[in-house]
């Protein structure tokens, strides 16, 4: 064939990350067969579906069976019991966030992914350490992307930089993966302002806001100005543990305007041109997790997972070891020991007590000499594997 | 705010089908309200999900209720258990694709709308009337177009232009919608040593496969040279009445190569990037629609259809109308009579008779002085439909 490829693909780095991973603990394992491992590096949850929600897609179902009940394409948006219930969420935190401003769509990723799409070449700013689905849709659109650097001095919670950068992309996600760290509204609320003076867009990753407590924002849309700068793209996978049920929503305020143009209006128009609506099935189970009694027993999802957060940040906190995240969020982002690199620690993990982990020099320059526990393993394993770590750091 | 949009899109047009025939139906109903009117406009299907289906769905969400069988992530290209069953669907058309040239998403349209994503700017052939999708999301990537007029003279299934574009990307969609019309192996085989002698790449959209009775292909790789030079759509849509459960998959053939370049490659990091897999459920329901039992099934739905086109047809060559499609398609592209316009029919067809097509010229320029129908009604409304185009045509 002759047919020209998209060129930046070319320029794409190979994730070796969990496949790097995935090739040091298969070849420890053979070498040691007798020795159990527990695994803390994993980013998927582990917990099944609450009631409310597989009793409302088993209804739904059901509902698909008979002709009287039956749906055929689900509307490009989201059906209106999903929207009204989302829209009822934001208004929970004080956010007015109206249906027509609500995208809903089959994951995070397609959509931080998809939405480089909607615009032209404009700079781009990164946190790094960073999910690297924020890069690389970037590389493959060929915009150049400024990485600013999380790290120790800032609490990795980088304020906006001191330079100007006009009309740029700036994505932000809190709390954050991989580093679980948090936002408070200050610190949100300078990005705000820096966004809303140099005519940037924030594209706003909201996706483990059920792990917060306290008085820290859910939604960029709790901080004033943000209609006027910021996209906002949460999702139910790691609230209600649809990470295989896939379900997640953007929004674009109506009030977000660029050389004239209604952003909301182009983004409605890749949806409805380049995707087909999410199924009804998951959409009904979507809309139970929202429920009163569906959002109680999420809420329990999140607080067995957090209790092992807090299992992993007391043996951390009495080592002495510096760390971020495990308050709010399901990640834990500790400083390696001793001086170790992120790989150095990883090996020595695996060597000596059979845990595995996540280098943070895999998430970006800024995370070397870090490593990312998490908190969606089974209480057992996170005992076992805090027992483990003690004998060893 | 200051960012640049994607200037391509400014430069779509408004697609006023749909809502102009809703709009016009409703001035007519609130003009008339005791008309009854009915409808064979809709591109949608119309019967329950089979036993099958429902079954594999309600088995799969409960399982996804009990931690021991709870499934997160998706693999990105599906479940091996459907990435085996759509392989043995190629098999029983006699093409040989492997699991891993079989990447499963959750519709046509994204996949046919997102593959421009992995290409530079090329030449790019599409077929008038069309899909609108395969046109819409070139505009959006700032690729040039040329149609290739289908029309009475080819009987609707143009052949390859005679000059030869090189590298050119070409939509093929055949059973096609609007127009109903199936290539035979030797009007596809045409396209397929088109392709190969320009270094074209050919994007086949087989959707509506499943309404071929008899000897025409039911998949492009039943032509030999195509898996140098073609990546087929397909989809559960219109099979299984998968329209509201999202599922489809694309062949990308690893013999597909250009410039050194391996285009399964580039589709597989696309894919990982910006999609994260279709719900566990819906595969299972998928898989279930590929089983003996479930195929059988499929295959009612579809009779039911055809039993639907076949009462149309019958009219309109009783009527000695020119029309195409409706014997291995599900969609009926008729000549409007007494030379009227596609507009100027649905107005007339609307007025006194109360039943609502699709005017051709919607679907493009070539598609002025033609009307679709469809067959996804209910039987009744068929019946009834025929009875008043009798009185009218």
């Amino acid at each position: 064939m002759n047919v020209k490829v998209n060129a930046n693909y070319l320029n794409l780095k190979k994730n070796y990350l969990f496949s790097e991973i995935a090739r040091r603990v298969a070849e420890y394992s053979s070498a040691n067969p007798q020795k159990r491992i527990v695994r803390l590096g994993i980013g998927d949850v582990t917990l099944p579906l609450t009631p409310s929600v597989t009793g409302a897609m088993a209804q739904a179902v059901a509902e698909m069976g008979k002709k009287e009940t039956f749906q055929g394409y689900p509307p490009s948006y989201g059906y209106d019991f999903l929207l009204k219930a989302i829209s009822a969420h934001y208004a929970s935190y004080g956010a007015d966030i109206g249906t027509d401003e609500i995208f809903v769509s089959d994951g995070a990723k397609s959509d931080a992914g998809n939405i480089t799409d909607i615009f032209g070449s404009n700079p781009v700013l990164i946190t790094d350490p960073v999910y690297p689905v924020y890069f690389d849709s970037n590389v493959m659109a060929g915009n150049a992307v400024t990485f600013i650097p999380a790290n120790r001095r800032n609490g990795f919670l980088p304020p906006p930089p001191s330079e100007k950068i006009n009309g740029a992309l700036i994505y932000l996600c809190s709390p954050n993966n991989p580093t679980g760290a948090v936002y408070d509204k200050a610190g949100l609320k300078a990005w705000v302002d820096y966004a809303n003076d140099t005519g940037s867009l924030i594209i706003y990753d909201s996706a483990y806001e059920a792990y917060i407590k306290g008085d820290l924002p859910h939604t960029i849309y709790q901080i004033e100005g943000a209609r006027d700068c910021a996209v906002e793209i949460c999702s139910f996978s790691k609230t209600a543990g649809f990470t295989g049920v896939r379900c997640s929503w953007t929004v674009v305020p109506r009030t977000l305007v660029s050389g004239g143009v209604d952003i909301a209006g182009l983004w409605a128009r890749r949806q409805a041109t380049k995707f087909n609506g999410v199924p009804y099935i998951v959409q009904r189970g979507a809309e139970a997790a929202l429920s009163e009694r569906g959002y109680a027993e999420c809420m329990d999802l999140v607080g067995y997972y957090m209790e092992n957060a807090r299992i992993i940040s007391e043996l951390l906190t009495r080592k002495g070891i510096y760390f971020t995240g495990g308050e709010c969020a399901p990640y834990i982002w500790m400083q390696c020991p001793g001086g170790l690199s992120s790989w150095g620690f990883f090996d020595m993990l695996l060597e000596k007590a059979q845990v595995v982990g996540t280098p943070g020099a895999g998430f970006g320059a800024n995370g070397e000499g870090y490593f990312r526990l998490t908190a969606f393993g089974t209480r057992e394993d996170t005992y076992e594997a805090v027992r483990r770590l003690e004998t060893v750091i």
